[in-house]
């Protein structure tokens, strides 16, 4: 019986996983659940997993949650609550399921403690692969992916040599603007941007879907997940997402892993890791999809996916300066206050001016991304 | 170093083979070649490769060979001397390359000495993989599949739990006939079936593939070589060949290996495993393929396939009968003796007439082999 924390259980991975821990109620309970603001939600999902603490970070939330909710569950609310969370509790697998940054202290907690990682916060490599690879290990932690891709490829190398990889493929959808001209990103809209095609997924991971940043990111993550160099990390076009992603050996042999796009898979394996177990999700049926095609991904179009390449050849705090910037670009486009073109702009501004930091410590990078933001936010 | 013997070794497996070998004389060094007849080749053979000994089934051509050869190399040539080599001479791995019931006998004497088998030779495990398996066991032998398909599952299982397989897919291009109604069955002809899309194979394995009973005796191999019931194996047609196959695990997740269609990958990867070596060999390029199709089989239309699913689940000796009534039955249909549309039908009238005995041993075998083979040859 393992007990789990899912930081972000609110969002489209944190609901898949209760979607998988409901499933399997004799290895499954639920320690913990944390959520910014959604206690609708959240209520419901005490309610039936009867965690011992939530984490609310919103405190008037906080406090309504705790009126509304009439069972016996610690509701915590503080600045810190989400790295307290990590340290203090009692769980064996964490659930890294929150967006962007702010995964990345809890996450780092958790490694500490030599916990299971399952997870789905791509920033916590992205920005602080080095370091967050080095606790692994010292650690005895475990990172197990919960992005498709990069489970695609955990699966893939399972009983193969690393040593032997002649290149990772990532599988990309292209997402909703992938037979779009350029021109047309000058015009595009909010709503066209988060229309994709084969995922259901939160909205910023959504736009990094139309921008292929999202690619560019799980490039970074797979290079510290994997350990192999960037020019061992290739990204193919793949709009049907069945394939989730490839390892290609040295003997020329490629290994592929494939489905229905469908986060509870992933999401079980990683729970689940190295056993697999039976459950009653739908099956994949090859001759119903009946076509898979795969493209050379068109990089004058998706600059956001060059500068992911860009930052990660430079190293030091440029991927860090990639996502802040990312994350701030893309929220000023959700809200309507630039356009879908010049997402990548601003992030190539970021990585021209800020001062890129060789080897930094973790201080360094909440530096680098507070700086980042600050920037960006700045910019008219 | 390994010594390997190929029986074989002027077909297009065993040539494959060479190339393989040739690619990594520091690991593999020829013991043995055996040929049926084509002296002119295997001469050529043995000038690069030095073997020790080599087999010429046919006794003329024998001492045809013993004169063109100028170098030391015992030449043997009587009924028994494939048994003899995989008996009595030095090597490591035995490539069965032989195609047909021929290669059984010979392929059991390695199993017995504890060898690894390369196994190319389908019908040892689709006649007698009961027996074949049992010895594998016993005398701790080795079988690794060479053909592409069985390669791919066997790739796809490394550091995987069998009892996690929920069932195994074959890919199959499909044949020459695809896309052909079944009426055309009646008038077509030896060139049209020989005419295979995507892979340069023998002409007994070219026309199984035109009517698919080379699928049906592969989903046998599959049921032996990975211990699974005839219910957890599927075919899915696949025109491109470059999935190779797949394996769906009971969490719902597939695992496929796929290349371009070339022998010499399973070849070397029987020869290497658990290890890959790294090679110069061709590579694949998906966004340059393209497009990947796939259909479920009409088994109203690919009656042999039908047929063999049906062998397999009666048991006993009828896959021994489908498969020497079928050796015949394409022979005929290559001499222009009989119809594509009429082996099928020469194939059910044996397992219709000749009796099955379960649980058969060797001499069983043999003997309902021999039998079959009369008795195709006898109808008119």
């Amino acid at each position: 019986m393992k007990k789990v924390l899912i930081l972000g259980s609110t969002g489209s991975i944190g609901v898949n996983a209760l979607n998988v821990i409901r499933k399997f109620p004799d290895r499954f309970s639920v320690a913990g659940l944390t959520a910014n603001s959604n206690i609708s939600v959240l209520s419901e999902q005490i309610k039936e997993f009867k965690p011992q603490f939530v984490v609310i970070k919103d405190k008037s939330k906080a406090k309504e949650l705790s009126e509304i909710v009439n069972q016996n569950v610690e509701i915590i609310s503080s600045e810190n609550a989400l790295v307290e969370a990590a340290q203090k509790y009692d769980y064996d697998i964490l659930i890294g399921a929150i967006v962007g940054f702010a995964g990345l202290t809890p996450t780092i907690e958790a490694i500490k403690r030599g916990k299971r990682i399952a997870l789905a916060n791509k920033e916590t490599l992205v920005v602080a692969g080095e370091i967050v690879t080095r606790l692994v290990a010292e650690n005895g932690a475990e990172i197990i992916p919960v992005d498709s891709e990069h489970s695609a490829i955990y699966q893939c190398l399972v009983g193969e040599n690393l040593n032997e990889v002649e290149k990772l493929i990532l599988t990309a959808s292209g997402g909703p603007f992938l037979n779009k001209e350029k021109s047309f990103f000058d015009n595009a809209t909010v709503n066209e941007a988060l229309n994709h095609p084969n995922w259901k997924m939160g909205s910023k991971i959504t736009i990094d879907s139309a921008t292929m940043m999202n690619k560019g990111l799980e490039v970074i993550e797979a290079h510290w997940l994997f350990g192999l160099p960037v020019e061992k990390i290739d990204v193919v076009i793949h709009p049907q997402s069945i394939i989730h992603s490839m390892v290609q050996f040295v003997d020329g042999s490629i290994k592929a892993q494939l489905g229905i796009p469908d986060m509870k898979l992933p999401i079980q394996y990683a729970l689940t890791f190295p056993e697999r177990l039976s459950n009653n999700f739908e099956r994949t049926n090859l001759p119903l999809i009946n076509n898979l095609t795969f493209f050379e991904p068109d990089f004058d179009k998706f600059e956001c996916l060059k500068l992911a390449y860009l930052a990660l050849q430079t190293g030091g705090t440029a991927p860090c300066i990639l996502n802040a910037a990312n994350e701030i670009a893309v929220d000023k486009f959700l809200k309507g206050f630039i356009r879908f073109s010049e997402i990548p702009k601003l992030i190539n501004k970021a990585l021209d001016k800020i001062e890129n930091h060789s080897n930094p410590d973790i201080e360094t990078i909440i530096e680098c991304d507070k700086l980042t933001r600050e920037f960006i936010n700045n910019l008219n």
